[in-house]
């Protein structure tokens, strides 16, 4: 029976993740290891400088999983190294209040679980729902969920590479079906409040709006504003080789030219 | 004057940033934004759920930058859209204490900041020197940095990609030159302490044995066991376009051979 191991950043107790695990029970073997709070925007963050906790979380009165004092990579390593006495055929993250869609997935701990779950040689899936609400109705991205987790591992998943899933905020019956499309080159226009507090000191609180250039027809972003899930396969093969020469032969040509030494 | 953002993710109070900036502040004009507390293996975490203070950080009796209390990424999104008053011509981020070769990148508070200048428009650079010492001494890693940031802007960094840098724990006279390299595949074999706390509970501790697999002689962590300084252009074009059509067939044909439906 296919075994899956379930994490998340929006923590254990979240809706999302209770959705999706309640989907794949319905055909697999799932274990949870997901945070004990919210994690959003921890990005691949791994704690080495304290200690972590896994403590049993339970939910309907039965054993859910185990809670863990860290963030969404640690639950991933901390699983497949210690907790788990055998490893599992897939890592599924989310399901996240929020999409993680474009530049989002450099920033998201959902995204960088599965990239965790890669890292340590399982095939590795995240998935979102493009709501952020965390009261809102994960029912249709369960569903896709789970259809995609059925075939993961018939699509072979390239080594090195994690499938990105996107679901519209929209009913099961109203979304189109299912799109494999790159990422959009989306961006956050961020601006920092600036505010004082009681005490008359400054400080600063993020907030931002986020832009699809035009032209993105063709992406995550695109596909979603169609009414489509977004599958990307996102591939953390980080050293671009393509300019690789050519900055090198540039450079030298710069320390000549200003006859400097590399000494 | 050449303007540079100057960050990093040991805390601003690091000896790696202070020798950084005394290097670059011999023909540049450097404005510091760090944190005010060690930030390692933090990944691309961006604090969107508290407010952040940025604080006036004097050394030697004279004002040397702003401590930020966020993460290296908030200090460089910060720093750009708030606290400076004109866009830097180069974010550098460093001198981290530890090498950030291969997969390290992905947890790198160091790499973080460098990535997310480029995000936000900036040609950046991120500086490691491989000894994780906090008393190490870091004139060669700021005497080689000081070489990279002077040709930086000449060698057009492509759009989207940063330039990742390691300098060898070794006096500069012995250093061979610098080279540019790809990113090793070596890899973290994690485990995890199991220990007992004082009143019985268990808790978890990270620690890991770093390989590098035979045959990664070209590479960043290759160049380094010869000598050299490496340098590696990482490029977070993350769509791992080459499987995209093949995977979308591949889960088409499965969709249709099991019969199910996309809805």
């Amino acid at each position: 029976m296919l075994h899956i191991l379930v994490t998340n950043d929006d923590g254990i107790d979240s809706k999302g993740i209770h959705a999706l695990v309640h989907e794949l029970r319905s055909f697999a073997r799932v274990t949870v290891i997901a945070p004990d709070r919210q994690q959003s925007a921890v990005g691949h963050a791994l704690t080495v400088a304290d200690p972590l906790r896994a403590t049993p979380f339970h939910r309907d009165g039965e054993l859910f999983g185990f809670a863990v004092s860290g963030t969404p990579a640690d639950c991933v390593k901390l699983g497949l190294t210690t907790l788990m006495s055998e490893k599992p055929d897939l890592v599924v993250s989310g399901i996240n209040h929020g999409a993680n869609t474009a530049v989002n997935v450099v920033y998201s701990g959902t995204v960088s679980a599965a990239t965790e779950g890669m890292i340590m040689g399982v095939p590795s899936i995240a998935v979102s729902l493009c709501n952020f609400d965390p009261d809102a109705d994960c029912t249709a991205a369960a569903h896709f969920a789970g259809i995609i987790v059925r075939h993961a591992l018939d699509l072979n998943i390239p080594t090195g590479s994690i499938l990105n899933v996107n679901v519209p905020a929209l009913p099961r019956e109203e979304i189109q079906g299912i799109k494999f499309v790159p990422l959009s080159r989306g961006y956050w226009d961020d601006r920092y409040d600036v505010r004082s507090d009681p005490m008359q000191r400054t400080y600063y609180w993020i907030h931002g709006t986020y832009h699809v250039p035009a032209g993105e027809h063709e992406s995550d972003d695109g596909a979603l504003a169609d009414g489509y899930v977004a599958v990307t396969p996102i591939k953390f093969e980080l050293t671009d080789r393509p300019t690789l020469a050519s900055l090198a032969s540039r450079f030298n040509e710069l320390q000549n030219g200003a006859g400097a030494n590399p000494r």
